[in-house]
Parts: C-alpha cells; sequence; structure tokens
C-alpha cells in the first residue's frame, strides 16, 4: 500500500476533496492520475483480503434515468466497497425536470448520502446541465444546514462526457502496459461502428477523444461523414493533445484509422446534430417527428454496414488491443450484422471484461479522493487496520 | 451527549421498548418527548462525525402502498444512520389485504427484520387497520418461534395519522424555537389549501391538530365547507388542547385563521366523506364512479380556487412561519394556481428543507426506542465509543 | 456453538469451499447435515444476541426470472445475516439468455459478488442448466482475473430443484424430532393437490422427493394420472431409497399416500410433459399455442378438485404434520376450492410459518460454507468474537 500511497502524496488532490467528478477535462493531470492510484490502492487492498470500507454507514444514491445493468452494478459496487448502501432512485425517462423540483429532490434524496451518482445521456444539453443543477442544490443544502454532508457526484454517463468509462478503460491500457507513461506515442483508433440499432449516446467517443488525448496518445476519430461528435469536444481533443505532445486527427475511413493502431474502439453512435434535433422533438413532445427522425437514422446507419470491425481490419493494426464499453453488437451474435466480427470479439473477451472490472474501482477511487482529507493516510491506515473483508 | 441522556432518563420510556409507533394520540407526552430527544442526540452524533449505528445487521422493511420518494429515502437514511439494510415491498396500490395474507407476508418478511415502515393512506379505515394486523401477526410470529426479534412498526402515513411528519413539523419548531416549552400559547394555522388535483391524504391535518394540541398551542383548524377532517380526530384535537391548555378552533375563512399565526400550514387534502365513498367504490370495484367521483371533486375544487398562500395573506400573521410536508402545488411553478404563491415558497425553501430533514432521525429515534432497552444508556455508549462515521 | 463446531468438524466438507449449491444430489450427506449444522449455529448465534456476519463488505446477487416476496426475502435475509448488501438483477419472465449474454452478465455483475442467488424455475430444461452457465462464467472470470473473488451460486428454484426449500423442510422436521436420525422409517406422503390456478413449477415434488429419499424416510408420492414429475428424478428418488434404507413408492390415491403418514406435503403442480410442451411453446413464441395449453391444463385440474387435503384424509394418517412451501391455495380463504381446507390450514400456521423459517438459515449456510474455509473454526470464531447484533 505504501507504494500507492506516496505516489499519491506527490499529486496535488486538494481540490479533490468535498467535490464531484464531471468532466475530466475540468480535473488536473494530478487528479486523474490520483484517481488511477487510488483505484489500483482499492484493487490491491481487495486482492489481499483487506477492507477497504472508509465509511461505517452512509448511502450512496444512484439516479439514472436510463436502465442500465452494467452501470448500476458497477456503481453498486463501488459503493458497497466503501461501506455504503445504495438507495436507487428511477425517474423514468421523461424529460429532465427543472428548477424546483431538482432543487427539493436534492436535498430530499441527500440526507445521509455521501455519494450520487447520475446517469444522464438521453437530451443533447440537457444531462449535464442537470448534475449541475443537483450538485449547486446539495451544495446549498449542506450551507443551510439541512444537510449534514455534501454528497459527492460522480457523472456516470452524461450527454457531453462518459468518465468513469473513459477512465476505466485507461486504467486498463495503463495496467497491461506497466504505467501511465507508456500511453504517450500510442495510437488509439476512435471509430464509429454500425449498429442495426439507433440513438446511442455520444458520450463514449467523446469522452474517449477528450481523456487519452491527455497522456500523450495518437487519437485518431473516425466515421462517416455525417456522424460528427460536438465540435467543442473536439476543440478540447485537440488542446489536450498539443499540452500533452500527442495528437487528435480525423478520418472518413475506419481502415486508415486502423492501420498501425495500438488501440481500436469500434463503437456506434448517433449524429451529435440528430441527437439535437431529437432532444428538440421530445421537448415539443413530437411523437412523429421522433418516430420520422429514427426511420430516417436507421436509414442513414444501413448506408455503413461495412463499418465493422472485422480480421482483416484488425490485421492493418499493430496486432491492436480491442476495446469497447459493453454490451457490443457482435454480428450473427447479438444481430445479424453489428458493430464487430463474432471471431475478433471472441478473442478479447477476456480483456473486454477485465476492461469493465476497472469501472467500480475507478468510481470508488473518484468517491474516496472526495471524502478522505488526507487521501494517502487513508490509504495507509486502511492498510494498518489490516481488517479482513471475509472473517477467517 | 450526557444532556441528551439525562434529559431522556427524566422521561418515562418504558413502554416504548418493543412497541411499535402507529398514532401520536397513542403516545404518552413523554413518549413524544422522548422521541424528540433522541432525534436531536442522533442528529448531534452525526455532525460530531460520530456513528450512530446500534445494529451490526438486520433489516428494515418499507412496505409501501403508494409511490413516495421522500418517504421512501427518509425511512432509507434512518435505517442507514442504526445500521439496517432496507428491503423493500412493493404491492402496488390495490385494495389492502386481509387475514390470511397479511398474517403469512408479515411473517415472510420479518425474518431478519428489526423495523418495518409502512405508508398505506389510500383507504379510510384501512391503512392503521393493516398496520395493526401486521403488528399483531408479528407479534404472534415472535411469541411461536418463527421469528427470533419482533419487528418495530412505523407508520409511516396512514388514513389517521402522518406521525413521522407531524413530529419532525414539531422538530422544526422545536429547534427554531430553542426548546418544547416554547410552543406554548403560539398560533399554528392549519388550513385546506386550493390545489388542482385531487385526492390528497388526510392525514397530514389530522395529525397536525392533533399532535399540536399536545403542546399548549392555539391551532386553527381552517376550510372551504365540505372540507371536513374526521370527527374523531377533532374530538383528540380538543381533549389534547383543553389538557394542554392550548386551544383547538375552527373557521372556514383561511384570513381568519391566519391572523396573529405564528406558524401557517395551508395545504390541500381531499374532504373525509369523499375519501370514505371513494373508498367504498374501490371496494365495489366501480370504476365509473371512482371517475365520477373525481370530476365532482375537482369541480368543487375549483370553486376554492382563492384558498392561496400567497403574501397579503402572510401579511395578517406575526411574520409566521411556512410550513409545508412538501412536495407543494406552487403557483406558476408546479401548477398554474396551487397551494402557495412563488414568492411564499421562494422565501421559505431554507425553512421547508430544514423542516424535512427531521423527518429521518424523528422515524429513527422511533426505531431507536423500540430497540433500546435503556436509550440513555445506549446514548452514552454511542459517544464513548466514538466511532467516527468516515475514516480519517 | 461448540457442539455445533465439533459436529461439523466430524463431516467431510472440503468439497463445499468455493463450490456452489445447485441441486442436493449432487452433494454427499456429510456435506447435507453440514448445511443443517450450520444452519442450525446461525440460528443458535442470532437467538443468543450474537452477530454472525462473516462478512465486512460485499454483495449477494438475487436474479430472480420470477416475481417472488418469499424468495427474495429469505435471501436478502440470509446475506443480511452474514453481512452482505443485496443488489437485485430484474430480467423480467423472458426466455432465458443463452451464451454471449450470460457470460457476459455473470461477469459485470460480479465484480463484488460473494454469493448470487438464481431462481429460474419457469422453463423445463433451462433454469439449471443456466445456471451452471452463470457458474461457469463466474468461474472462468474469476481465473482470468476480472473477479477478485468466485461468487457461490445458490439455486433458488429451478426446473429440476428446490434445493433451498426442501432443505428448510427437512431442517423443520429435523428440529421437531430432535435430530436427523430420527428421520429414518417416518413416512412423508408428497401428494398433488388440486389449485385453480395452472403451471407451478415441478421443483418442490422433485425436491422433496430427492431430498428425502436420503435420509431412510418413507417417501411416497401420490398424483392423479398425467401429472408425472420428470422421470431422472424419481429415478434419484429410487436409488437414495436404496441406499438409506428408506423407500420410494407411488400411488395415484391421495388417501392411501396419507395412510399411517407422519408427514404430507399436499401441493399442486403442473405435468411434466405439460411444462415441457410449453416451454417449446414459448420458445416457439406460439401464444396460441400457449392459451389453447392452459385452458387444456386448467380442464384437466378441474376433473382432480377432489384432491384436496381435508380433515378426512387427515384423519387417516399418524397424526401428520401439514408440510407446505407457501402460499397455498387454501379452500374458501385464498380461492373457492383448492390445496387444502381451512381448517387444516388454520391448525397448522405457527409449524408453516416455522417451516418458512428455516429457509434464510438454510441459505445463509450455504454461502457460509463455500466462503469459509474452515467451516467449524469460523463458528467458534463467532462465538468468542462475541459482537453483539444489538448495542445494548
Amino acid at each position: 500500500m505504501e507504494k500507492y500511497a506516496s505516489r499519491l502524496e506527490a499529486l496535488d488532490t486538494s481540490n479533490c476533496f468535498n467535490n464531484d467528478f464531471l468532466l475530466t477535462w475540468e480535473k488536473t493531470d494530478d487528479e486523474l492520475k490520483a484517481v488511477f492510484e487510488v483505484a489500483d490502492a482499492l484493487r490491491a487492498l481487495r486482492q489481499s483480503g483487506l477492507s477497504a470500507r472508509i465509511f461505517d454507514s452512509g448511502l450512496g444514491i444512484s439516479l439514472f434515468r436510463d436502465n442500465s445493468t452494467r452501470t448500476r452494478f458497477s456503481f453498486a459496487s463501488a459503493c458497497n466497497l466503501l461501506g455504503l448502501s445504495v438507495q436507487d432512485l428511477d425517474e423514468g425517462k421523461s424529460q429532465v425536470a427543472h428548477g424546483e423540483t431538482v432543487r427539493e429532490t436534492a436535498n430530499m434524496i441527500s440526507f445521509m448520502a455521501e455519494a450520487i451518482g447520475i446517469r444522464d445521456d438521453m437530451f443533447i444539453g440537457k444531462g449535464n446541465a442537470y448534475m449541475r443543477e443537483v450538485a449547486e442544490a446539495a451544495s446549498v443544502g449542506f450551507l443551510d444546514g439541512t444537510l449534514e454532508q455534501r454528497p459527492t457526484l460522480v457523472n456516470l454517463q452524461c450527454d457531453l462526457d462518459h468518465p468513469t468509462q473513459a477512465m476505466a478503460d485507461a486504467s486498463h491500457m495503463i495496467t497491461e502496459l506497466g504505467g501511465i507513461e507508456n500511453l504517450k506515442g500510442k495510437k488509439i483508433a476512435m471509430t464509429w461502428a454500425y449498429s442495426p440499432s439507433y440513438g446511442k449516446p455520444l458520450s463514449v467517443p467523446q469522452g474517449v477523444c477528450a481523456l487519452m488525448t491527455r497522456f500523450g496518445m495518437d487519437v485518431v476519430l473516425a466515421h462517416p461523414d455525417g456522424y460528427e461528435i460536438m465540435p467543442e469536444i473536439e476543440d478540447i481533443a485537440k488542446a489536450n493533445a498539443e499540452k500533452s505532445g500527442g495528437s487528435f486527427s480525423k478520418t472518413s475511413s475506419m481502415k486508415e484509422a486502423f492501420e498501425g493502431a495500438d488501440y481500436v474502439y469500434p463503437k456506434s453512435w448517433a449524429p451529435f446534430k440528430a441527437m439535437e434535433k431529437r432532444s428538440k422533438l421530445y421537448e415539443d413532445g413530437d411523437s412523429d417527428g421522433i418516430k420520422a427522425l429514427e426511420k430516417e437514422l436507421l436509414a442513414q446507419n444501413s448506408q455503413h454496414s461495412d463499418w465493422e470491425c472485422d480480421s482483416s481490419l484488425m490485421a492493418v493494426t499493430k496486432n491492436a488491443m480491442y476495446l469497447h464499453c459493453l454490451p457490443a453488437d457482435i454480428s450473427g451474435v447479438s444481430c445479424e450484422r453489428g458493430e464487430v466480427a463474432a471471431d475478433v470479439f471472441g478473442k478479447s473477451r477476456t480483456s473486454l471484461y477485465k476492461q469493465a472490472s476497472f469501472k467500480p474501482y475507478v468510481i470508488a477511487a473518484m468517491i474516496f479522493l472526495a471524502k478522505a482529507k488526507d487521501p494517502a493516510g487513508a490509504l495507509r491506515l486502511l492498510s494498518a487496520r489490516g481488517r479482513r473483508r471475509i472473517l477467517d
């Protein structure tokens, strides 16, 4: 544990305390590194059979505006690891509430809440804004004395970013490479891929482009014309690359992106502009418009069914690791034709599951850093305490 | 902690042990004061960063016959504070089960249950009766050896009373006043208010009238003709007032009730007689009758849309504190015209959230008193144990 | 505690560690006895006010493909007793997923999972097979390093067996008799009984026949022609009886089965062949076929409405104990005519609730034996630790 604690001490994490984790690009390099470090430390504690509970009691609130087994279990796992009990708040898929309702709900669910995980990725311009409303209300509630503690917000996926996913993806690569410094100069292809379904969020490609450019990677974003991500995020990726000595480039050829890549991340998403239009249609309650848009988008998708990650494409990479946030649309398995060929997926299964396994630790690390005033000291204490997770 | 413990010791709480909390008017003044005292003590523990867990393990069962984010989170928070894990039993909004089914369910959910919180406010004559059936079955199960412990029942809202709400409301006033003795002589206006929705329970006005008359307050109940609460509860309020040296009066003018009031509690509810009729219609499965009644009641409501708590009404009070159990129907915010004007609500927001924040502590105190044989000793033990809620 | 620990030590439980509990007939006599022993020990701990927590943190996952208050609460109680937090995964009543999806889900829900309880009894040939897929995937995930621990699977009811029910039933009889050796020579009538509903699983009669023949009991299976259970299970029961010195016989007369019985277990189930047909119809999505089959089966049932456990039938037994897994179809109470007469049920209520009360302890014992390398030592440790479950 000492190695994690001393590495953590070398980083400036002072601004993490009592703070939220909403967007990776709001965080300093030190803060991101601290999340990786604490996630590794928590995993090491668990592997050695020790309890990582820092909470004797307390609630972790999950606020999902979309069904999600995976994210739900990752958040529940993270909370459990630290000693929080999960309480779910399901608000349905309705358009996001505003103002009075958000303020009130934020306080009413936070009486014993140490952490609130929110997933709200359905509507462009809404999800992250909603999180900030909740965060602001929780701050006011704390200052006013309604709440005895300020719950930490963790963005479990919004319209802009998917920080717990991208951080878990990075953790996986870093672990395989043996260190964050080894990401430098590695090429990652974040590419669109064909799916017979519709309306997948933009948060994964956006999160990956914005995060991987932080570490000196060569990030190539590839998609057919018309599948653009948000221009603001491209700007962030460019600026990051410049600063870190990496690069951010774009192409409309999947093969070009794959050439010489160390990592490939082929995944379907919906065009930003269509998602923006869709948000507007929902706002107006225009169900005919929504149906028409869906039809249009599926037709548009079907013109690009050749964007499938198969073994011939993998062959042009530098023996790349195949990444995915799961579940993938696997050709001949979960659909007739999808994002990835069955043989490519099959060969990567173990790696993909490991990739996913970093998420609970990443989420727990985000909460840990917001709650422990002296996180390095807390890690040392957990180790010195030596409490077994299971009675022997 | 010593001040709470010694004050608690001065009260006779012997009858709280292994007992339920179903109606405030079944409790002695000492027992009510003990709830306030323990609630304050638990809050103080939390504020000083100490764990208030009295349970190493055990379940808190929530049994709701109505959707409820607020009550659900209050109960979950109370359970978590004391160390219980919540397990929800959602029975839907169907008419209440009886006899064999209740007996059986009560036992089947109680194997590790330390507390059962029930909300059942939909049908006059049913909710509290159902709680008693569950309580009785749990008692028998305990005596028969099916259960290793007798779970404590907490009424989270029924057809007669809303004890956790009214006790939280009182806690808020007592805290602001600096002591329960200061409630004496204060005037509280419990008034009906207009809402565009229909069929709100009677439990809040009934609970407030029955409780606030216990402490020597001058309670004025105001509503338009036809919006009577249950006559049994009015009788209880009258008897309480006589005993405590307070008063209980009625008026059909909102303004008259507000005049010189220290507290106002304007809130919509459905007429008792209409609710009784509605219960009958549900029992008979008469859906046409239910629809007709709903239409009739909405029409009746609309004749009283002037029953809105606005600044001109607030002006006739003695700078009264505005109380509400939330969520309120706020004119121009959650509805076109509702219970309260937006400016009145807005000025009171912080106070309202604080009012709500007492509920988890009140619920926890009720459970605490039913589980700790020597509650004052238990408070001292918690303080002496000094277990931090978060690892430092 | 010492008596349980030393008796446990005399049994070979080495194969329980890190293993699952899917079918009683896969377990040795020693392993079954160990479950009874640990269940009793855990109950004794609780009765003496001591904590039986062996987990500091960790998740228990419930994966139900059918609604179930009873089983849900039994599993939640077992998890809570040992210190696990429950996380539910509701997959709906859809046909069971296969292959990739199962593998992936098994890993994604297991990051912090110590135990997974699965109920999947809807389709012949599917439920137990599904559990094995999950178990295999969890094993691979553990070996691959995706998971830090191998979660233990507990069969909470499948198409073949209902081991937690049958073990709880046996626990109840053993407790009443004062020892497992006293089961020898006792006659138990596992009989079909009439129900106005349709499609009840076969897992209870199959589980009872397969388990009770292990202990030298005389097991008589009775049902009308056409209500056969799976022939494989009958073969298991026969082989068990031969080995244990008990017997397994069949009759198509309820009365004959009841004659001289020490225990009667009258319960409705659907014919195995009809269930097999039904599974096929669901697989083909043949909803007309499903409806036709349902009609046919209800008509078939109605020819046997005389298969009701009433006092005249009870009179031919040796003052038998009436067993049921609950909820029972009680004539004149939960239906016009059902499995059991109201007076017979009423006299047995206390016994039936006690029977059910063994299930949480049996489930906890199964998890305990899979998690404690030295289970006898762990029991001694729990006793020596002396941690009170409630602060005194």
